[in-house]
């Protein structure tokens, strides 16, 4: 692979950003969703089905995959895209959030995070070095830096204790990097829903120098409105010529409130996740297949749509392959769930490209919870 | 859908035949080898991967479905084919097989089968009528006779007793199930290992009168070379003009036997359901993917075989995957084992329009359990 990790802006609609990352596994159309692809495959999700959806790339969580099979058997085995199937563009998370959340035992210093696996108890480090060292032999396109921070709410110290661990944490994992053309280091922000701190760690972080900048911290508890609040500002802090990246985010109505914020990526399981736990986005709202009412019910999850589930199956197969705990269950309602994600991806950029944002987002909210459907 | 069912037989190769069924749905080439679609999906396996293994016809499961989903709902919903997607041919068999090995507190009377629904403790009945409705309900292209067989050993009375009770049902069955061109049923011989049961039960059924004939009653413990002497004169006792088709089986070697005997079709869930459970069919033998020898290993499954999971995945990754529970095993290992099975249909297809079974039958067992595989 030859060529240079590049971003442009190409449109604008208000502050909504339209835009292209170049990297040497492909472009990513920018505003784009990431599917997660925790443990090395898109949970019920065969790679090129992922890709036809819409994806341009895919996230890997690094918790999970250097502790089963390790990066350094996927560094033998040729790197996380062969060893997936996936050729496209693969960004990877630094373990720092996940660890904390999921690993058991584990003691925060300086010096980074030490625990035990989840899996089989057996003790690890994590620290900026060793993050940029296991996402260096996974071979991922956009490496992120270790970080930390706290489920909101929490206290001002706490939080602002904790972004500053993360900003000194990030000039490491900027040195540890090293010099990778066509690879990206992303810094991330933190500071909760404090305004100045958000300020202050925008400021480290663009003093470092990063290929992006993610904005952290938030989709831990807050809920919708303060999310939105932070959001009103945070992204102003960061580079306009660098993407920005909303990371595990989120709810279809999330995606689009933070699009208009100036978002440019995100993440979130929740399109895959809910697929295998019954429930389908639509353009009208959330189906949940396991409802007794759809049992009968011969249309289609919804009638627009072109995805494998909507063109081959009632609502009543699909209901009865859910409450069957057939396999097929989730291999459907999981790819008609990112097929509505990169759909809903796709009208955005449209809009943007059409500067009519605010269009797009009155259409979206006017056809929500029509019908029998749940509103979302 | 117009035409009528057919067969021919277009080539032989000692007694191995290879023919053509027609039906309104599509032909289907034998010997033919039939993924079983238990609850209305070949687990883990979309149906257009089904097709794309070289499968002509699905096995679809009336004690499942009469349960849940039901074979009213099915048909209200237009039928079993649209309700899961599947526009070529559908054998369904008769419910009395199953109904013997799943359901509760069954009783077995000259009328038929009551029994409670292993799914939700409802009372049924199925008899040779029901069984008949509930297969036209379903839509199926290839009707199977409802009948009762004893799991083998048992003692003679008990295998005469039981054959004789499934005649007068193939006779109730023949009656009820009408005149519907275009659809076939089939009788089902009994006598388990007794040569002179299972001419008197051929005789019975030739007397009715069926568009194809299935050997049933094997494949019940008693074990492949009872199986195989008792093939080597049953399908005899069958007309020559019409299918034979053996219930249940099996392993590849099973199936390479019986079309040395002259049989034409064959369905067993071993392909999908050891899909599951990580084990995988290759022309040396059976690979045991969960074993750790395979977890640095950057080999395919099978190096000459062109299914999905071995052209873009190494036994590394698959026991990954398998190790992690990750759904994408079983939907690989699946697709790779029902490619197998229908590769080896072709293989002997071929073999037999050239006339060289036998040498197809020494190739295939020579390339048996080499090198680090273990035997079947």
């Amino acid at each position: 692979m030859t060529g240079r990790f590049d971003f442009s802006v190409t449109a604008t609609s208000s502050k909504a950003r339209r835009g292209v990352i170049s990297t040497p596994r492909g472009q990513i159309r920018t505003p784009a969703f990431m599917p997660v692809g925790t443990a090395a495959t898109v949970k019920a999700m065969m790679p090129d089905s992922v890709a036809a959806t819409g994806a341009d790339i895919l996230l890997g969580n690094t918790y999970h995959l250097m502790l089963r099979p390790t990066a350094e058997r996927i560094d033998r085995l040729g790197g996380l895209h062969r060893f997936m199937n996936w050729d496209k563009p693969i960004l990877t998370d630094s373990g720092g959030f996940q660890v904390m959340s999921l690993a058991d035992l584990r003691k925060l210093t300086e010096e980074g995070v030490t625990f035990r696996s989840h899996v089989d108890g057996s003790r690890h480090m994590l620290t900026p070095e060793r993050s940029m060292e296991i996402q260096r032999l996974l071979g991922s396109d956009i490496v992120m830096c270790f970080d930390e921070c706290p489920a909101l709410p929490a206290d001002r110290d706490r939080i602002a204790e904790s972004m500053r661990l993360s900003m000194r944490w990030a000039a490491r994992s900027r040195e540890a990097f090293g010099d990778r053309p066509g690879h990206a280091l992303f810094g991330i922000m933190q500071g909760g829903l404090e305004r100045d701190l958000r300020e202050e760690s925008a400021e480290a972080l663009k003093a470092i120098g990063f290929e992006g900048y993610a904005v952290g911290g938030l989709a831990v508890g807050e809920g919708q409105e303060a999310m939105f609040t932070c959001l009103d500002y945070a992204p102003d802090f960061l580079p306009a010529d660098k993407p920005r990246y909303l990371m595990g985010v989120g709810k279809p109505d999330d995606i689009v409130g933070a699009v208009k914020r100036g978002i440019d990526m995100m993440d979130c399981v929740l399109p895959s996740r809910s697929g295998r736990t019954g429930q389908a986005f639509t353009r009208r709202g959330v189906v949940n297949i396991k409802n007794a009412r759809h049992q009968d019910d011969p249309r289609p999850l919804d009638e627009h749509c072109t995805c494998p589930a909507c063109t081959g199956y009632s609502r009543a197969y699909l209901h009865h392959v859910f409450r069957a705990k057939e396999i097929i269950s989730s291999m459907l309602l999981t790819w008609h769930n990112l097929h509505y994600f990169q759909e809903l991806m796709q009208d955005m950029r449209d809009a943007i490209e059409g500067d009519d944002f605010a269009g797009f987002e009155a259409r979206f909210h006017a056809g929500r919870a029509e019908g029998d459907i749940e509103p979302l």
